[in-house]
């Protein structure tokens, strides 16, 4: 056995393991009886010790001064393999122990603080996960950025000046768009009445078939927040019901489906490699991005679902298809980036990005953050947010120091803007599939163009070759004007 | 930090990763996906190779020595442990890799011996089979009998001389029994008729309830054979659904939640060690057993199941409640095992064991299995085998290794009712609440007397405690004469 084959054979059990966490993940959100709550912790917490004592196992990087690539996928699997060894080699055990002990705890005050409204509450432990965030970082940063050091963690050679230029020129347009649709004369009307459970269930089934989600592989269920979960032969997908709003459930679906169908396009012979999953959450949002909303609130297919869900619920008291369309993509004022349109989304976001990346930087304190949150809000939005648990306590992220994952939603969406536009540029009658709900011809272009490819390449490349151009704002921001002018008649 | 304390923290992490395996298996016959079988084989197999290598750790024998019991509890801690680790140290890891390389491979082979009814096809390898058992066994015995350590797997202490002398006891009055019953005047009819999946299940969650199992620690789903499976705090069990035959779903549920309630009544101080679960296979069955048999057959409790069915499925062709117990204790002929009644499922048990001790011991070959079977079969079921599907070929034990573990289910029987015996001494109006569908009573008794010592006693003192007398075959065969006389009017 070569190094090379060693460390791969390590690897894959490695990679294997990783794919039991997912499931008891997956199993905690959807099937756990609610008393095994404390034991399933103390399971977690074994298997992740475990896989914290192997990918940091010195042997790793005996193995990666000895091995020889023979092509470029050997190469690929050697870069993933060596990019995790450092970065968890880098951070001194004693600092990784206290960051999860701090952020375990974090998250319980995070929740209290949202439910109370209560900022003080939480700005001493926030005070503290940002000081080790930062600690954390500048073991990785090696001099350089410590904001850059955290965003690489989940999008491996994006950099605050990049995003940051890039959420420059797309702010202006946006926070323009913004005011012209909710400024607009003609107003869709929401969509109002009860759906039973089980009928969203139904058509939450067919809406993944319709995408091409491969259910031998697979699994829809209901869970509070929905997710997807695994890789290869295994990729779950859960979603929600309200019964007064479908597009929840339905919208759910897609999204969840987008990311499913990434990992089920994977090369099978990158399972269980570093390469046998979505390059980056960038990436991967785009996928469910670009799955949710420039096929799945497309024109021609609001219109197949409009006919689907008059023959299942009968009439939904909006006229036509056409005022269905309108619903379906209604922009709403609002302070919940969870609850944003796609015009709202990405001011969300680029909130977020500017001042957790002040926090991280140390040009921002803790406890101004609210005060700079408010300021922000006020100037994108036009309201003023009107109690904290709508302001900055509203996510979780920052709790379990999730800082440089934002902006990677946002980067999604630019992703799925290019790809978009490649893809109806390459696959001809695209309209006409959409509108018989059928969305699989999208899928096999993106799995011929990007999903397949797995971690081959690194993400901004993966998303260039597909489309065949370096990937910017403009297509999106050009899609996003087109399509709201339209609809609101701007 | 003393030696116990280092053994017992590495051992819980031990505990909770077989917990996490014990997930994947539910999920497996569960939920998981039907494409995701090859994927899984390589999670669990990573998963078993970290458990393996943790068991075998050769740090344990260093702790085991210096480690100082405070208590019986440490003392019972340590018993387990030092067992388990001299258990794996003892076979050589060349012998355990080809033992679940051939076991593996024979589970399969099995099977399609078994599906073309063809016994030769399945000689050479059961005969591989058994000589690895064999030599596994002679690392294990030190110089004793070579099928007493791999009982001593099963339930620790037990002997194939004091089980073969109870069989030879037990033998004659089952045989009588059995020719007496069937060759009875008076058959009760069977229950026959379509009952709907639906109500099936809705009933077999009452069922489930009425015995005390706790479903804020545990969930009911289906599965093709009926498990429980975990321990503790989360702690599932399945059933099947067979629309012409109710009883199926029903007594499966029961017998599964015996063996859920045991997993869920251990002292919660013991969880996620090794105390913290049933401590034999033997007395686990004796708890799914006197669910089943001696509570959820008797008079009283199938009185109020007779009332609950006819409710939920109207009329049931039967006529009264009387007519109603005789169906649900109906004693039929039969070659499968699985299938069998109260009255043959023993005789079943003791032909395996009478079996496999010989090819263990070396005094029957392989080849002459089958002859050996279908002889002992005629003389204790008074009927020929008619094919080896039905005979030899029937169970899947034997081609995985499991030699020493069927005596178990019989060995569960004897227990049970012995403590059924000391259950209905030590607990007045039991009949009373069965008559109601009440179960918990029992589950009550049990848990304070057996089920929350978990493994802290061995397999025999732990069914001695409770009984208050020395566990033998008399209380249960008292119990089947006595029940089958009266239904068979003998």
């Amino acid at each position: 056995m070569s190094a090379m084959d060693d460390l791969m054979a390590y690897q894959r059990d490695t990679e294997a393991l990783g794919q039991v966490a997912g499931r008891l993940e997956w199993d905690q959100e959807t099937m756990m009886p609610r008393g095994a709550a404390e034991q399933r912790g103390e399971e977690i917490g074994a298997l992740e010790g475990i896989l914290h004592a192997r990918r940091t196992d010195p042997r790793i990087g005996d193995w990666l001064e000895k091995a020889e690539p023979e092509d470029e996928v050997d190469e690929a699997y050697l870069r993933h393999i060596r990019r995790s060894f450092e970065r968890q080699t880098k951070i001194p055990a004693a600092l990784a122990v206290e960051l999860a002990r701090v952020t375990s705890v974090a998250q319980g005050i995070w929740a209290e603080a949202r439910a109370a409204n209560d900022v003080e509450q939480f700005l001493p432990t926030l005070e503290k996960v940002v000081a080790l965030k930062r600690e954390q970082a500048a073991h990785l940063a090696d001099g350089g950025d410590l904001y850059d050091a955290l965003i690489d963690d989940y999008e491996e050679g994006a950099t605050a000046e990049s995003l940051g230029a890039m959420f420059d020129r797309m702010r202006p347009r946006l926070v323009a768009l913004r005011a012209a649709v909710m400024g607009a004369a003609h107003q869709p009307a929401p969509l109002r009445g009860h759906f039973p459970a089980e009928a969203q269930m139904r058509l939450a089934r067919k809406l993944a078939s319709g995408f091409g989600y491969d259910w031998a592989c697979g699994r829809l269920d209901l869970s509070v927040h929905p997710f997807s979960s695994g890789s290869g032969t295994d990729t779950r997908i859960t979603t929600r019901v309200v019964e007064g709003d479908p597009f929840n459930c339905f919208y759910s679906t897609i999204h969840e489906t987008g990311h499913a169908c990434y990992e089920q396009g994977v090369d099978a012979d990158y399972l269980l490699t570093p390469l046998g999953g979505g390059v980056s959450m960038g990436v991967h949002e785009s996928q469910s991005r670009i799955y949710e909303n420039q096929l799945g609130r497309s024109r021609p297919f609001t219109g197949w679902l409009y006919a689907q869900m008059t023959d299942t619920f009968g009439d939904l008291g909006l006229g036509d298809a056409e005022a269905f369309h309108g619903a379906v993509n209604r922009v709403h004022a609002g302070f919940i980036r969870t609850e944003a349109d796609e015009v709202h989304y990405n001011l969300h976001i680029m909130l977020r990005f500017a001042l957790e990346r002040e926090l991280i930087g140390g040009t921002l304190e803790v406890r101004d953050l609210e005060e700079a949150w408010n300021t922000r809000f006020a100037q994108d939005f036009g309201v003023a947010v009107d109690q904290p648990a709508h302001g900055m306590l509203q996510d979780v992220h920052w709790s379990v120091g999730l800082f440089g994952y934002f902006p990677t939603y946002a980067l999604g969406n630019v992703y799925a803007g290019c790809l978009n536009k490649a893809l109806r540029a390459a696959v001809p009658g695209m309209d006409e599939a959409l509108a018989r709900g059928d969305a699989t011809p999208a899928t096999e272009w993106l799995r011929e163009n990007l999903q397949r490819h797995g971690g081959l390449y690194r993400p901004r490349d993966t998303v260039r070759r597909a489309c065949g151009f370096e990937p910017d704002e403009g297509p999106l921001l050009d899609y996003l004007e087109a399509k709201f002018s339209e609809i609101y008649g701007l």
